[in-house]
């Protein structure tokens, strides 16, 4: 998904609220300002918004030093769903549908979410996606797909969803094969291999990176070995806005499992903010 | 009030929000971001949000041609406050304290502001103004000196407001001479002198204008004429936002009537927004 227009207030806003949060003077927050304004000032055609958040966090990380700023609003996001995780489990157990019941838990961890908001409830997040329409619904085709699939490529969005994920990922494995993309390096509470970790996904998948420090999966920037691994994949679960909006458009064989949290992915969806989504990747061609 | 990082989103928001109702097209509402995008990286350290906001609009008017974009939208406004005047005016002549319930009108009709949001609730505004206690309340000492001075320079902010700004001008004259200042020419919904007009000014007060087409009073834009009315104006009565961010530092003969829309404003007074203001000026030393 391109940068829409509407993204640049946000983009501009997010770029304010991280240098805060980087504990950064006026001066230096002003600085991360002017930066922000000179990428959205010379953004190419086809550059989308994570590409931009990543400059902006790739300019904060030059003077913070490129600490984890979010390392302990991450962990306390993790802490806050493994305590859920028992109940959750239960839910599963307990469902008439366990796949899709996992799946709209998955999707519920994703109102943790740094970018879109600093602050969200769980547990809400939680009793809406047990109870409302999923408002794009490609559950049996992902079903279909996996059931087809000898491994599934798993890319995780937020620290703290992670453990959403090992709710939906103990309903693919131990019969497939599951491996769990994170982010290459710390970046707003993104989940890294630290946070994967806490989550306790490696007991249940293989753990992997995207090779780079930044949001969404953009192919220039990451590693050859998860370009082997995306190149080889029957199927792809992508969590979140900004794997969707960094790979709308890499065909069916990606299943983008999200909460729309902004009017512009909702646009190019076509689904209003709130919905929560299953939406099979569009052909490229 | 000097333009805080917190305004820069909000202000390129609202360049895109310009240029959508201006009826450009994609590359002209890209032209728009860019140039507000622009001068936010080029702002000096005292400008205020309204100079940007002018820079933005003359860029546009440059497309446009400089037509009144919100013509239809500020005719619109004016008569529906002229539909609540009657009503308004027996709910004056039945107060207490007549004067105080004018100025709270006066500040209700603030609400009619396309910068800050394109939606608003004018009888609810009406209702909270006549309800909610004034979160500052300057308006013994404004009563105090309208009743030693003898006339009162009176800067408009919105169309529409208009109506609500000559119910208060009502309880001033005739016993003092009112001289209401508009803007010098279309932008936003910003009252000029064909909107003054149309909410009967003329029958209250003479009808002068800023000299310049732009938000706020910025006064190296000022006619020699607004100038000097500006330096002999024993007491001043200016209305809204964009007139507390250009002349917060204009000492003591100022009295800002208007409600809080924004965060950064707020933070400025030292209120929440949503608050209804009379705030008395600083001395600027």
């Amino acid at each position: 998904m391109k940068t829409q227009l509407d993204c640049y207030s946000c983009l501009v806003r997010q770029a304010l609220s991280a240098s805060r949060f980087a504990g950064m003077d006026d001066e230096g927050q002003r600085a991360v300002m002017n930066r922000a304004l000179f990428e959205l000032q010379n953004l190419n055609g086809s550059s989308t918004p994570p590409e931009t958040v990543n400059k902006v966090y790739a300019a904060i990380a030059e003077v913070t030093g490129g600490v984890d700023l979010f390392r302990e609003v991450k962990a306390h996001s993790t802490r806050e769903a493994l305590h859920l995780y028992p109940e959750l489990k239960k839910v599963i157990k307990k469902a008439e549908n366990r796949f899709e019941t996992a799946v709209r838990l998955a999707i519920a961890g994703n109102i943790i979410d740094f970018a879109a908001s600093e602050t969200y409830d769980l547990k809400s997040s939680v009793r809406r996606a047990l109870e409302q329409p999923l408002t794009e619904n490609a559950v049996p085709a992902l079903k279909e797909e996996l059931d087809k699939a000898g491994w599934v490529l798993y890319i995780a969005d937020n620290a703290g969803e992670t453990v959403f994920d090992r709710l939906l990922i103990e309903e693919i494995c131990p019969s497939k094969r599951v491996v769990y993309v994170v982010r290459g390096g710390a970046i707003l509470n993104d989940a890294t291999i630290e946070d994967a970790f806490a989550a306790g996904i490696e007991h249940v998948a293989e753990i992997k990176t995207t090779g780079y420090r930044g949001l969404g999966v953009i192919f220039k920037h990451s590693s050859p070995e998860f370009l082997k691994l995306w190149d080889e994949a029957p199927v792809i679960i992508a969590k979140g806005m900004a794997n969707y909006e960094t790979l709308s458009d890499q065909g069916r064989r990606v299943f983008f499992l999200l909460q729309v949290k902004c009017a512009p992915i909702g646009q190019d969806i076509g689904l209003p903010a709130g919905s929560l989504v299953v939406r099979r990747g569009a052909s490229p061609f």
